[in-house]
């Protein structure tokens, strides 16, 4: 779809405890630095539907297992996260985001290119968009 | 100490699972975006220690608890991260790091002001610096 890619980011192992990458200045999707904050997701919950005009999300899931649903309005895709399917996501402004946990404990971590502001994002309910959970 | 300063970092409590503010582009001690990662520690076990000559660090540690140890060749300062605990640490260049886990699990998330370079650092083995674990 387009406005969303997946990146495969390195782990490098190391017997104290591993290094997962996120995102650097150089990576492709990096469209600037303007917050970055953590949202957890309990299991069998979806968080959504969020629509932002101006952010660009950067995400990636360290802990748990997270399914990310994309919606342009015509069709969905989806992107499941978690430690064993590592990668970053990027998501350009104006499509719809709803995401629902699945481990028992499940972390995102979110590098927006702006800080996080009401004003550019609008929200529906869930049962709003026609998708089967 | 000089170049290391704690900041309260908000949770915003939700039903379906809190967010944990990292750092903003506005936040004090933030001194540009580089890159971004996560380590991970295993629990009793030390990483150190390490100095880096130009890279600030900003940690955050979301899952586990975790105890940095910071060292400026006279003094040491020692700050305990957690979920519970939860807040900022930064720390600026040319300061001696080592940190250990004390949870189960432990997840440290580093916004550091420039990508990742081993040029820019040093490293000591842990007992080269005398202090007790």
């Amino acid at each position: 779809m387009l406005g969303v890619s997946f990146y495969k980011e390195r782990i490098i192992s190391n017997p104290k405890g591993d290094i997962f990458h996120i995102i650097k200045k150089s990576s492709d999707g990096f469209k600037g630095f303007g917050e970055a904050y953590f949202t957890t997701i309990h299991q069998g919950v979806v968080k959504g539907w969020k629509r932002h005009f101006k952010m660009t999300l950067n995400l990636a899931v360290p802990v748990g297992e997270v399914e990310f649903v994309v919606y342009n309005e015509t069709e969905f895709e989806t992107y499941t996260l978690s430690a064993s399917n590592y990668g970053r996501i990027t998501i350009e402004p104006n499509l719809w985001v709803a995401f629902r946990g699945i481990g028992e404990d499940n972390l995102i971590i979110n590098i927006a290119n702006i800080s996080h502001s009401p004003d550019e994002a609008e929200n529906r309910e869930l049962e709003e968009i026609d998708y089967e959970w």
